[in-house]
């Protein structure tokens, strides 16, 4: 038997889980901080509730199953379904506007590749039943925020805007029925070149006006170049939209850290208002964050109708991009705060002290075994303790224990209470 | 469409989450006080590993399915299989003995019921690579540190000990060959009554002399009893295990939390040493907990021989039981630190505050919408926000602003400095 992990996930070691834990607890700091409540929700879910907002297509990116009791299963590859299922669950019970995040790890049987793995964790912060632009002014700081929690700021990263009313109220501008094929050649352009571009807009159907027509469209840099191509009350509706946005997040000082970026589309995924993803600004890796605002997700899945605005940001690409810029080199982790140590290993006399000292709320280790001295400054060392105290110390006199700080070597003689000021300072 | 949870699993709207995040937290500060580390895994395995470890029959018991690679695999049912292929991959890597804990969610295809759900978490804390009887005695310490720091006591619960390697040499003494047969009736003895128990042991092939040895045996209610029934040095040895196990869990002061209790077989897994299940009192739920000493895991999973030594917490008992105590009645969680709230709403206004309000450090929040004042005050009170600050109270100054803290509903005029500080304290 020789066991490997399952293709696309991974082990957390405890050097890696180091760094799980440090990514999340930034993530929770920062949504408590700006009052987002956490919740969660059930691993798998009926299949249903994804094909029933995605498609039959949908299933080909799935692990899905049917269960021993022949339910047709599937691992969830994303969180919005399941907070669609739960706001629609308790109905008006629920006081609205809900600000929610939560942090569910993910599954999508897709090719790994580098920032792509087959399991994998998202932050999802989304704000239900407002349908105000402060909704997502409220996210995009959210998102810088967070981003700048972990030592990035606008040399890094950049959220770029788009909006999916707009593109919908050009399409309904000039009569083009194929908003999924348009969509699906706009979100392909900055990769596939201008022609390639201009092929599939025909194939979508476009005649060469329309083609034209988008072709300039998607080379304005600023909202006022859009402003040209607005010649119907929804699309100047969408165009106001992005100014409100654009404006408020300019007064609150975040202006170094978004930029207009009309080759967001988001997919085919349900987004019907203003869309963002946040890249490295090399552009050299995936997008580290995604979102946007979704309208009418929750009645396709059986509910009233209510507007949502909501992003998700994964951990692999954000693990690299910090990674990458050193900033993950030094992180202040939980430490053991004192290794008890006995030239000779009386078991009983080891463990009766770090009882005492847990009691105190000392995060305190030793060995379990009766091991040489040397091996067990070696464990000391291993745990990143702070202290080792010498339970069996000469000049121990019952209150006051020989010590030694091993952040700085020095040998000291402390008593209980005053490691434990020390360590709470 | 309407769509719900999949039966056996649960949704965790914000006040559910709220007891999640209390348990997992309490879990994690003890792991971290008795020096254990935090690993993680895959949410699913290959379903070798599973059936390696315990045969093809807990297939049933599973959530397996194939991938679209054709690959079997299983949402892992327990996290002790992962454990061990991390232990085997990394071979003498990895320096030993490790203390190590991680909070998995865990899968089981069985009957919903109270107190068993077919997903839930568990804590697991496991020492893998010292055969020493201090490892039972720091597992059973931290159990009884965790529980106590809940607010549960010796009135509430109780760690049951009993010994699968002093099973297994008394049946060996009594030349007994059916040791999964037997195991199984002496788990269900204490369900079944004495003559079912009986039954149970002359199918599974014991004479009569036997089955009165096992019945007495069962008796037993201290070690002095048990030693009568000892004749072989391995079934010695494992009394005098059990011996060494009480006396250093006394000596330490946790008398009150233990007692020997013989019924405890943990059904057919791996233990191979001194087991342990931990019930509340009254024994009217499930475990809350259970573990043991397992020598052969990993080398049936292709690894080297290695002893280990751990136990699993569940939440759904746990849960229950601190509910059931009135424990969970007024949980310190995160609460929101201030509203910001508008007698006349400028969105901008609100949201540059809670911006700088944030950037301290504290936590904020505010209506998205330019709503009335009560309904303003209705979300302060959702949030269980410590202050209301008013934005453009008549006697702000630009420094010090009008408040009101809701803790004691006294009106108040301070700084967002003062507010700081109050809420750090």
């Amino acid at each position: 038997l020789n066991i490997q992990a399952p293709k696309g996930t991974r082990d957390f070691y405890p050097e890696d889980q180091r760094i799980q834990n440090y990514i999340f607890e930034k993530w929770k700091d920062v949504c408590l901080q700006c009052a987002y409540t956490e919740y969660e929700g059930p691993m798998f879910e009926h299949l249903e509730l994804y094909t029933g907002k995605s498609g039959e297509e949908i299933v080909e990116q799935l692990y899905n199953f049917k269960d021993k009791g022949g339910r047709d299963l599937a691992l969830r590859p994303e969180m919005t379904p399941t907070l669609a299922r739960l706001v629609n669950q308790k109905g008006n019970a629920l006081r609205k506007p809900c600000k929610w995040f939560s942090i569910p790890r993910l599954f999508r049987y897709e090719r790994a590749q580098k920032g792509r793995l087959r399991e994998f964790f998202q932050l999802n912060m989304d704000i239900m039943g407002s349908d105000n632009i402060w909704s997502e002014v409220d996210l995009i700081c959210s998102i810088i925020r967070m981003l700048k929690s972990f030592g990035l700021n606008s040399e890094h990263f950049v959220v770029g805007i788009s909006s999916r009313r707009l593109l919908k109220s050009l399409l309904d501008q000039r009569n083009i029925n194929s908003p999924a094929s348009v969509y699906l050649a706009l979100d392909k352009k900055a990769k596939i070149g201008e022609e390639a571009f201009l092929n599939l807009l025909e194939n979508a159907g476009l005649n060469e006006e329309d083609r034209t027509f988008f072709q300039n469209f998607m080379r304005s840099t600023n909202l006022s170049e859009v402003k040209s191509f607005c010649q119907s009350d929804s699309s100047l509706f969408a165009l106001d939209e992005l100014n409100q946005l654009f404006q408020a997040l300019e007064a609150l000082g975040h202006g170094d850290y978004i930029s207009l970026d009309l080759n967001i589309v988001r997919g085919l995924a349900y987004y019907t208002g203003p869309i963002f993803e946040v890249f490295d600004r090399a552009k050299s890796m995936r997008a580290i964050a995604g979102g946007g605002r979704y309208d009418d997700l929750c009645s396709t899945l059986g509910g009233q109708k209510m507007t949502g605005v909501g992003f998700g940001m994964g951990d692999v690409v954000l693990k690299d991009l910090l990674s990458e810029n050193g900033l993950l080199d030094d992180l202040k982790t939980p430490k053991t705060d004192v290794f008890v140590a006995a030239f000779q290993f009386d078991s009983l006399q080891v463990f009766s002290l770090c009882e005492k000292l847990r009691n105190m709320g000392v995060r305190t280790g030793s060995s379990l075994e009766p091991v040489k001295f040397r091996k067990q400054l070696e464990m000391a060392d291993t745990l990143k303790s702070r202290f080792v105290l010498f339970v069996d110390g000469e000049k121990n006199d019952g209150q006051f224990y020989e010590c030694k700080d091993l952040s700085c070597g020095e040998q000291l003689f402390l008593s209980l209470d005053q490691i434990m000021e020390i360590i709470n300072e």
